[in-house]
């Protein structure tokens, strides 16, 4: 079976069972009642409690048993204790696919709960159900339309081609709240919690073969056969970029991941290495992770590193230019024509070689629109990175987004955008640009990061095509 | 003179005159004169244009001099050919204190932009009249309700006790997006444009007396008289905190600074390096430099580096462990009877040494605030990061902010909270942790960053007061 025989199941089911579900907020059953609610799921949801006939409007079954016809994915929200015979249950009614986001395994402290998730994955083995969790806050998938987790707000993500794998619930969720303000789209979310029978290495390749992925995110801990993931990673990034922030750098935190997900964290600097090695690409934080996972769903890769940098204000030229240099690139030397071409274009108040002023001609977005498609045309481009600041008014100040489109269609040159507004300004220009492909980052290190990482990526497909 | 009775004039000025106001929105005077209508400004605003009769609705004057009364502030946004003319008028009027907006004088490729500049220093020398500018986007005083400026979105900002003095008008810009967002609270925003008699070393120690900034950060590209700066800088940090991004590390940054502000940058590692030594908290880019000055404004030195992490999520615990690490804190060991009352306190699925993580009692808003409590009092703690994110429901998870109030007006420890959340969600909440000195950010990376500017600033108070 391909990987996605197996895993559409989870991702992509038509009859959903929560067991637990319960019509007090006091209940994880409750907020994932919520979500699944809230999501524009267009499968059937049933719910299982023998307390309630009825829990937020949802007829309540008895038991798993009594709902009539099959499931193909059962969620569990009961204390940890109950959850192995819920699971023989599954096992009866022939579900293969569980996601239990019960805590109280083996992270916990109590001795019961490393005994409980031995069974747990028993049970398991002997029923033949593949479980994603347990202790996780579940999984997203917005191409499917389904918030499988307990936190609703998942839903409110744009959907698009970034995956991410994570060993912290909490991490997806401080995620959510920054890809809904930068408006980076998502696709699929998936808590793995303890991995009591599915991992990275089950999980990757099922995004390697999801049409609608184009890059994966993983934030790792630590995991007990990291050769197994490595070689999970280098069979991956043949095809698709992956992007890894790997936490557990003090020794402190390495203590944390044990307690967290019963796993050691492991030697940061071998975990570094090897990640490398095998053709990850590595973040220095989470929203980073993600960010530069954000621009390889949308853009090529890099083919060098002559970048050209076309900014409003000649400040955040200079910035945007030291953020390069850190990160190996190089400013692009214009060719002779589009030398002259700017000179003929731009007034001479403003600086007309790399980094491109259009501070002074601002307000004629023709005129802009001229000098970016000209930039992008350069031979000795290879990418370039757009940076816009709102000021003056909206009556003055338009964006060029035609011309910007327009460039990017016609050159396929790689290109990111530093652009940050006060709240409602542009809303439409910028969506037309992410629509174009144009990934847009608030911050100015995160896309010169985005950056890096399509040229990192352009250097690891050639490593690994030979 | 002390430096608050010279630049009061300018930053609370009583009557103020903009020179080539205009209802034309291809115009910077019509920027500039919506800016000064809707900031709320409590004196008279004066329009000066000869071709019109009123303009957006204010009487229009055909001549600076015609205008019965004194002037305190002038605003010129005219073509630059003609700023000096203007100038003379200003002297005649007696007006000393003017702000140029005009570009087209040292930064610009033309020969006469020289000239101009050296003209108009000539001339204000021989008038006795104080300028900022030429080439600034202005400067903002939330203060004094005033937006002197050609861009009224800075009227948006939260008044709070961050000034900034900067090189570029873009950064500026830039950083208003990013702070309107954070809510972080902003005082005096100044462009220094091309600092023709007004230069850091004159407004750094007017800042330093003014009551209502209680922290300055410095975007510097490069300046004449590196020594007198640095000077300045080492007065001003024995009374407050003085963050700086230096811009200008890579070549290319160094020539796009000649053309921007006609200075040169300067070798980067030796300004970085005398900075330091005189007393500057460095930061790392545009952002980095506006919330580290936040956390100054709003918190107390750090006396050690052993700090407590309270999180929501193990993984967001783990995250900012590894930042801690990376900025040289330590995380702290709790004393016994911390480590005692927290076993009793909590459940032993939870971590309850450092980082403590709140998740499994993350409900219980009286229990998790009974916690923090205990955290802030532990003599073994220096200083405190509290981390949360937004998960479940709102009607589930609450932020226990009469806790936090408490325990940072008790103990005044200094602590920053790391919390992004869905738009909409926590916004009173948020503001009023705010407004009992709490700094919040919504990326872990900078929320560390401003613990590291507090414990910088403990240092470097420590050895400029011997």
């Amino acid at each position: 079976m391909n990987p996605k025989e197996i895993w559409d199941h989870f991702f992509y089911p038509h009859r959903v069972a929560i067991i637990g579900a319960s019509p007090s907020s006091e209940k994880m059953g409750y907020h994932t009642l919520k979500s699944l609610k809230g999501c524009g799921f267009k499968g059937e949801v049933f719910v299982v409690n023998p307390k309630y006939e009825n829990i937020l409007g949802i007829k309540s079954y008895p038991s798993l048993e009594s709902i009539p016809g099959s499931i193909d994915l059962a969620i569990i929200v009961i204390p940890s204790k109950e959850v192995i015979e819920v699971l023989r249950e599954c096992g009866k009614k022939g579900v293969k696919y569980v996601l239990v986001i019960s805590a109280g395994f083996a992270e916990s402290d109590l001795f019961e709960g490393e005994e409980l998730q031995k069974n747990l994955k028993k049970v398991a083995e002997e029923e033949g159900i593949r479980i994603i969790g347990p202790n996780t806050f579940g999984f997203v998938n917005l191409d499917g339309h389904l918030n499988a987790s307990f936190t609703p707000s998942f839903s409110l993500l744009k959907k698009g081609g970034v995956s991410l794998l994570s060993q912290s619930g909490g991490i997806c969720h401080l995620i959510m709240a920054y890809a809904i303000r930068e408006n980076i789209g998502l696709n699929k979310i998936i808590g793995l919690g303890n991995r009591v029978n599915t991992d990275f290495c089950d999980l990757l390749p099922y995004l390697v073969f999801d049409e609608s992925t184009n890059s994966v995110a993983l934030y790792i801990e630590g995991v007990e056969e990291p050769r197994r993931l490595l070689e999970a990673i280098r069979g991956a990034v043949k095809l698709k970029p992956i992007v890894v922030y790997k936490a557990g750098k003090s020794q402190k935190a390495d203590e944390a991941a044990k307690s967290h997900t019963g796993s050691l964290a492991g030697p940061y600097r071998v975990y570094q290495g090897a990640l490398k090695q095998y053709g990850a690409i590595l973040a220095k934080d989470p929203l980073e992770l993600i960010s530069v996972a954000e621009a390889l769903s949308l853009q090529n890769p890099l083919k060098g590193n002559r970048i050209a940098v076309i900014t409003l204000v000649a400040g955040l030229g200079m910035v945007i230019s030291d953020l390069l240099e850190e990160n190996g690139f190089n400013l692009a030397n214009f060719s002779k024509s589009t030398e002259k071409k700017l000179f003929d274009l731009m007034p001479p108040y403003t600086i007309r070689t790399n980094p491109v002023d259009l501070g002074y001609i601002a307000n004629n977005k023709k005129l802009c629109g001229e000098v970016i498609k000209t930039v992008f045309e350069d031979k000795n481009v290879d990418g370039i990175i757009l940076s816009y600041i709102y000021s003056w008014s909206e009556d003055f100040l338009e964006l060029p987004v035609e011309a910007i489109c327009e460039a990017i269609s016609k050159t396929k040159k790689p290109s990111v955008m530093c652009l940050d507004t006060p709240p409602g300004i542009w809303e439409e220009e910028k969506k037309r640009l992410k629509e174009a492909g144009l990934p847009i980052f608030t911050r100015p290190d995160l896309a010169v990061r985005g950056l890096f990482g399509l040229w990192e990526y352009g250097r690891i497909r050639d490593r690994f095509r030979g």
